[in-house]
């Protein structure tokens, strides 16, 4: 008997075009509010990188740009090697519904190399996942894919826009069904942040998240050493005006080591 | 008699061509030890979205990617529109020299309107600029653009290989000779932070910076008031190994206001 498909590799799971380009579905396990959860699309990009046939080395930053809202159902996937060097290439991704573009990303991948090292980010001192209850979500589908266990900046109870010096939010989480951790997965857990400006303010007003970066500390070993095990994720936000604002977060593997760091902008409306 | 055109104008001086790409020279005020200044470059990035005749609103996000060293000469850089929306744009930006990508960028830029604001990232309590001393710098050309004032993390006195936990710089920046900031000015600045590994390590290990993010804040009138003044520029290093850290940043006016936040991912070697 056949195992069960877990739904983000299905989520994830793209046909080659004989042009470098690939083909995708969006997923219904993986459904927003208003088309798909921005973490699977930016994992959808990357994917399509790690996947291409000229690609050299693991990814160390990407950047994804969210141009609009998909529809359900079929998209393509151009990634294009701009520049290739000797151990580091250069990535223009566009995703495609019609002839409309929906996003764009750059991604630079390198062949690591070991040298000296010591991450500066260090994992603050919280609980353990599992002296930590899990956190119920309820509303749209793709929460239903991860466990999260959060251990400070909650949603807030009520939204009495009751207002907020600071939107730090900590949790604990990982895929649910548990899932070994790779590059894709790691990219789409660092879009799991509810919106800061919602914490900030008790407010619950329309956002949407315009580009996130993810730079990548984690090399395969570290992702093996992971596991299935829970992630860490920290977010904090700086900016809020203008209807944007942004945030800086930081994603440590269960055992205390920074796996990557990542940031981004949100529109919002009011 | 005519005023003599500022170092930076004259960088960033872009001719337009008739297919909406444009053409520049590099600037050598604006040397560094391979190739221009990185900031210099993002500036002129964005400065062709900027003049670009269907450009809608203002800078919020530029990731731009730097592919290789730009050699001595002329350059051009193709800003294509994407995706525009009702009032947001999202571009995708390429500079080449010959056939040769040497930086790829992407832009999204938005008609802001006002919203709630409050920003989370303040400016720490430091001396004024005028009580801070005036800190020389010695060596590459664009050193020399800037008028620099270190208040804590400058450049280790000795290489002696003497390991530290925290790479946190502040200093106080403006043009050298002084000039109104705009978004293109605003951008270099993002790019002036010295390596943090060489904070890190006291060790003069070869660099380069292969990605970075500029978060906008400012609007026009935030650019009108910071004026001729004095910026409170603020990074920190986050992840280190594998032949890659990065690190986060925050870019205040002399006045406290959050002018934009910066992240970047820098190559070293060893």
């Amino acid at each position: 008997m056949m195992a069960q498909e877990h739904p983000f590799d299905a989520a994830i799971a793209l046909q080659a075009a004989a042009d470098g380009s690939f083909t995708g579905r969006t997923s219904a396990a993986y459904a927003n509010m208003i088309g798909p959860y921005g973490g699977i699309t930016a994992a959808q990009c990357i994917q399509a990188v790690l996947q291409h046939p000229q690609r050299l080395g693991d990814p160390v930053s990407l950047t994804i740009n969210f141009a609009a809202a998909l529809g359900d159902g079929s998209f393509i996937v151009r990634p294009r090697a701009a520049r290739t060097n000797r151990s580091t290439q250069h990535w223009i991704v566009e995703m495609l519904q019609g002839d409309e573009v929906v996003a764009t990303a750059t991604v630079f991948t390198a062949v690591r190399r070991e040298t000296w090292s010591g991450h500066e980010a260090r994992m603050p001192q919280v609980p353990r996942p599992h002296d930590t209850p899990q956190t119920p979500r309820h509303g749209v589908e793709w929460l239903n894919r991860y466990e999260m266990r959060f251990l400070e900046g909650f949603i807030p109870k009520q939204w009495d826009g009751a207002e907020r010096d600071d939107s730090l939010t900590r949790l604990w989480v990982r895929d649910n069904p548990a899932r070994p951790l790779d590059f894709s997965s790691l990219t789409a857990l660092a879009d799991i942040f509810f919106p800061r400006v919602w914490l900030r303010r008790a407010k619950l007003v329309p956002i949407g998240t315009v580009s996130m970066t993810v730079y990548y500390h984690a090399d395969a070993g570290h992702l093996r050493n992971a596991g299935q095990g829970y992630l860490l994720l920290q977010a904090q936000g700086q900016g809020f005006g203008g209807g944007y604002f942004d945030h800086g977060g930081q994603l440590w593997d269960e055992g205390g080591t920074l796996l990557a760091t990542t940031h981004q902008v949100v529109y919002y409306k009011e």
